[in-house]
């Protein structure tokens, strides 16, 4: 068969939509030709305005929850829980699916009792409370956050079958707050102050050297989360966002600023965070979440059950340098790629949708989207990654995931060699 | 004192800053000087990672609801609930507290017996499950809803003192779904059909009469919102989101897309979402909302609590006919206006950020926002709209807020005359 042109496939599968759905229709339970079993909800009176001040989901989307992995870490309160990506429809990730990844569980921080302090080498020493803070200037921006370790189970070898546990330690939010640099202006830094070291109030007391120019930079102490205050799991109430770098510098609960002329070489960035070589030696400070991307449909959660025809290939791309540029799919495990559709808004260090047309012939298929972002930088493959970092890293695993499909519309994790 | 220009004010500002944050140290209660009084957070375990499958907000944001105003309705099962947008630090409306609105009840519709119909003057009817709706092409897009009647109780004067219930009837949120053009192109419309009444599943079967011409435009017919499936309040699993146009229009719980030469002139629009005109006439189908502004920082909810010296002020802004341009800020009752800067993304049809540094000197001020949006609009005073409708209507309200800052830095809901 020719192979489509761009357009050409649009309109196939616009065409195809049409008759498979016919098709499908015929083969589907239950059949939507006829009318609904049950539809007494359009012959009743429903529940009242004052039934739920604070909402929740419908009980039929109870399954759609984070998880976590039993055997990755040997407690719940050092752990981390995964975002169910296959069931997020754009870039939003809702506030009660956000991944969570902490090292002394959830501490309760009370607002009136916050206090942060800014310390070390500033001309004024600051001792803020949460509404000092949020007198300043603001900001409000939307960026992914994504942990080092998302997809490290799979560094080896394809190993779990499910989207969420291979790429959920990921999320995007709307965050709003003050610039890093705001508060760092306020106490004044000397010449020769050239990191920072952020600690969390949480038991953990988690903290990472972070070098002023990024501090200086696009950092926010963020109070507000997706039309709300921060989430106990983000950090309530106050968080550093670091847009693009990994998830664990992002340091929540905050409780301190300390500056100084070195890194501090803490335990969070030797016995942790850090990658030891093949020579031995140890590489720290790879603070910046490289691009990638993923299909989100089909995937192991959801599979194709409805039958070969038209179906739309739906994924998330995001880059920790910048913007995306596009995405490419490819149906058949790399060879070939088509370029996809991307939905507004593309914006900074922030995840973008991407959409192709997708006609199923009902044949096995090998299918994977592979990111290019605005510095020139390309996704790339897990043999490519193995060149340079061997088989058995824990982190910065952002290479290009493959799906099969199965005859039976059934969908798999597996890597191509 | 001679007015500093917009450069200057916002030095000012961040000078004031520094300094009234000192002032207001020793003012304040309790006193940021002193560590906290409680961090027993900091020396202890949290709450394990298994413990919310499903996230909630902290203990401490339990005021931070949709609230309903007792008087409005006879019953809360045809009533509203407000957003506390007082609480709302961005552009994205958090789930569980965007507005309500609804005639007989959220109902609980299963999505297993979901089906949408499409018939009247199509050449092929369908009746789709959900599962078939999602195949198609989708997108994904950020947009406010808003109610016609948002800020209805304001009219003949200032009333209600609280930003949550004069301007809470609203949410923005990111939807995803499939346009309405994909599935009227796929049921194939005749040239003269030229409208279409979407019916919701709801005891009320709310139906409103909507021109070819927007449904071929930017309708979605919409399952996800912010990060996940549509909350039962907002009409899961489907509701029609027409972009910029009132929010009743956005039929929820849809089930039947009908297409016709004529509107249908339903009872909701004619004894409802219509306009009693002084000559006796009903004046229907004002679809557009038109652009609006309003300042959530400070507001009654929230005033000035610290004291004289620098704070930011902070609004929201959105059009129903395009993207805000820009929005300007008075400090003097609408006299002297000056620029606010406008937080990106700035979107189509979606709330925009905006701030302005803001020294306050202790004495009482009237502050106001006005937006202009990218069709040249302004949004006009309250004066300017009883001109032409009379002090005594239900819908249509975008006047100018006014709130009136007290020498106690309270903050009330006055309307200049």
């Amino acid at each position: 068969m020719t192979k489509p042109n761009r357009r050409d496939m649009f309109k196939l599968g616009a065409a195809a939509g049409a008759t498979m759905i016919a098709a499908s229709a015929r083969a589907a339970s239950p059949a939507p030709t006829a009318p609904p079993a049950d539809n007494s909800w359009s012959n009743s009176l429903g529940a009242p305005v004052d039934a739920r001040p604070y909402g929740q989901p419908s009980k039929y989307e109870s399954s759609v929850v984070r998880r976590y992995i039993p055997w990755l870490s040997p407690t719940r309160l050092a752990d981390a829980s995964f975002t169910p990506l296959q069931d997020q429809p754009g870039i939003i990730t809702s506030n009660g699916l956000f991944f969570e990844r902490y090292h002394s569980g959830v501490p309760t921080v009370d607002p009136k009792e916050f206090r942060l302090m800014v310390s070390g080498r500033v001309k004024k020493p600051l001792l803020l409370t949460l509404d000092q803070i949020m007198r300043y200037p603001s900001v409000s921006r939307i960026h992914f956050i994504e942990c080092p370790a998302n997809g490290a189970t799979e560094w080896p070898a394809a190993q779990l079958n499910s989207l969420q546990l291979t790429h959920g330690m990921i999320g995007c939010a709307e965050w709003t707050g003050v610039l890093l640099k705001t508060i760092l202006d306020e106490a004044g830094i000397h010449p020769d102050s050239r990191w920072v070291l952020p600690t969390g109030s949480d038991g953990a007391h988690m903290d990472r050297s972070l070098p002023m120019v990024k501090c200086l930079d696009d950092c926010i102490l963020a109070w507000g989360q997706n039309g709300e205050a921060l989430r106990p799991e983000q950090g309530y109430p106050l968080r550093l966002v670091v847009p693009g770098w990994q998830g664990n510098v992002n340091v929540k609960w905050l409780r301190q600023l300390q500056v100084g002329r070195e890194p501090w070489i803490t335990r969070e960035e030797t016995s942790e965070y850090s990658e030891l070589l093949g020579d031995g030696k140890s590489l720290g400070f790879t603070w910046v979440m490289d691009a990638k991307s993923v299909i989100t449909f089909p995937c192991p959660e959801k599979p194709l059950t409805q039958g070969p025809g038209f179906y739309e290939i739906r994924g998330l791309a995001w880059s920790g340098r910048g913007k995306v540029k596009y995405v490419d799919v490819s149906l058949d495990g790399g060879v070939n790629f088509q370029r996809a559709k991307l939905d507004n808004p593309i914006l900074d260090k922030c995840m973008t949708r991407f959409t192709l047309p997708y006609w199923w012939d009902g044949k096995p298929a090998l299918i994977q989207s592979r990111v290019t972002d605005d510095t020139g930088y390309v996704q790339p493959t897990i043999v490519q990654k193995h060149k340079f970092w061997g088989h058995d890293p824990v982190y910065e695993n952002n290479s290009i995931q493959t799906w099969q499909i199965l005859a039976s519309g059934e969908v798999n994790n597996v890597q191509l060699s």
